[in-house]
């Protein structure tokens, strides 16, 4: 239980509201800030302005996934006034707070920083990683449905990497019945596919392979969808890149040779807020129980 | 090969066009009949208007997957005529022709029964059906994809029905990491499930167990998810209904109660006009071989 400890709320979007009723439930002191036009049912909560005052007694400041961009300005959907952070709000919680965000953009690092405020990056934990990988999974699957005229089940189907997101993807392709090839740099990678029964390849050999791929899912983030590896790449295939903005495909090339390739947005979020805002929940509550010396029960 | 085979196609969807290409690679002769606004770029392939004549020679005509309609009305997305098939049309083919289609309705059972016009309804054929399968099951879950908050990994789902469907989506169901129930009335469907580790129930203990279900996926075709199942469910839960229409859903009752319910549309065709497509060119390829007395290759 979360009793006595007192947590703000700064902007958010869908995902930020299962945190919130996670805290609630712990019995958190509870304020919001940027969320005047959400209509909530829960007991103990208190709206406030973005004033430095709000944060005088705050243990625990919650950013959205995103946290602010490099002005300081936070995103909430349910809010119509621009929430700006800045260093005296950043004073307010020196000395007994603890920030935390998915993840976290130079100018709020420096702020913490400058300030001596703890910062938690809740995205670069390999935990949430790997819980957020089931929905970014489930996502990408349902763009390779929606996306092709062919079944997936049968399909030859090569996930690039075999990290947190790859290892995921390629058991659920696999559990539909995709042929599916993993492509990997890694010796130890190569040797996990191989036991999981995912047929692995080590990537130099990409563009030797291509021809046999009908869907390819990249979660490298460097250049390796390059034009030599696209023009073996049969052109009823489709690419979906998972690899952070700007992803590991060459999209002119690809849009030139005609091929369907499909940058995915953060799919965590859109297809399943609840599961990912249940995941940064349990993450934060724990981290938040070992911060404050709380019992978990 | 099909050499010397001539087969006419009268209108069809997108999936046709699948059916075509594999009866031109087959070397069989082709007439087109409301594919005026195609482009095709298959040699061998000859246009022609809906008049009995041009069936004088035809050893199979091909109906789209939903025949005509009982005034006789044949649906094509290639022309803006309407192609009306008649008795003239069914005389012509009288002595040397069988039709092809999906599923008949009375008319045209009625008029090839008349003719003695031998008629194969490929969709009630169960190994079509089960191909079929693959193409709904993964609509089935793309639907589920979209309209959940949470992740079907790690949910709890039911599938109501052990037949041709319900065996492919249970499977795949569990492939993706979903906690999969299985509602039978058979014991020996209960059995093949219990052996496949897909936790099989009986569908008279539904109600029971209707609190824990998070997705319920319908596959059997009377009123089995009532509005004494339905009160029982918890209010997150989604229902995706796949039997034919009207489906196994109290959708009235469903809405009153606020939960979401959807009746999925003839899948195969949306999510895999390619796949789709090929089941039927692949099972029609065969039956007009054994029709023609041709030899496979």
């Amino acid at each position: 239980m979360l009793t006595g400890v007192h947590i703000a709320f700064v902007g958010g979007d869908a995902r930020q509201l299962e945190v919130i009723r996670v805290c609630a439930e712990s019995d958190a002191t509870i304020t919001l800030i940027g969320y005047e036009n959400w209509q909530s049912d829960l007991p103990g909560i208190r709206k406030q302005p973005f004033v430095p005052e709000a944060l005088e007694s705050v243990d625990v400041l919650v950013l959205p996934i995103v946290g602010c961009d490099n002005s300081g300005k936070v995103e909430s959907i349910f809010s119509h006034e621009p929430l700006m952070l800045q260093a005296a709000h950043m004073e307010a919680l020196a000395g007994h707070a603890t920030v935390y965000t998915g993840v976290a953009k130079p100018y709020l690092r420096q702020l913490c920083q400058q300030y001596g405020v703890p910062l938690e990056e809740l995205l670069n934990r390999d935990e949430v990683a790997i819980l957020n990988s089931i929905p970014t999974a489930e996502g990408a699957l349902m763009m390779a449905i929606q996306n092709t005229d062919f079944t997936v089940h049968g399909s030859t189907a090569a996930v690039l990497g075999f990290g947190r997101t790859g290892m995921t993807l390629a058991r659920m392709l696999k559990g539909i019945g995709a042929k599916v090839r993993v492509g990997v740099h890694r010796p130890d990678h190569y040797a996990r596919a191989l036991e999981q029964g995912l047929n692995p390849f080590y990537t130099d050999r990409l563009k030797e392979l291509a021809p046999e791929l009908e869907l390819v899912f990249n979660t490298v983030p460097k250049p390796i969808l390059t034009p030599s590896v696209l023009a073996q790449l049969p052109s009823r295939a489709v690419i979906i890149d998972l690899a952070s903005a700007p992803g590991g495909t060459d999209f002119r090339f690809a849009e030139k040779r005609g091929l369907k390739a499909l940058l995915a947005p953060s799919l965590p979020g859109i297809v399943a807020p609840k599961t990912a805002g249940r995941i940064i929940a349990d993450t934060l509550l724990r981290l938040v129980v070992l911060q404050t010396g709380k019992q978990e029960d």
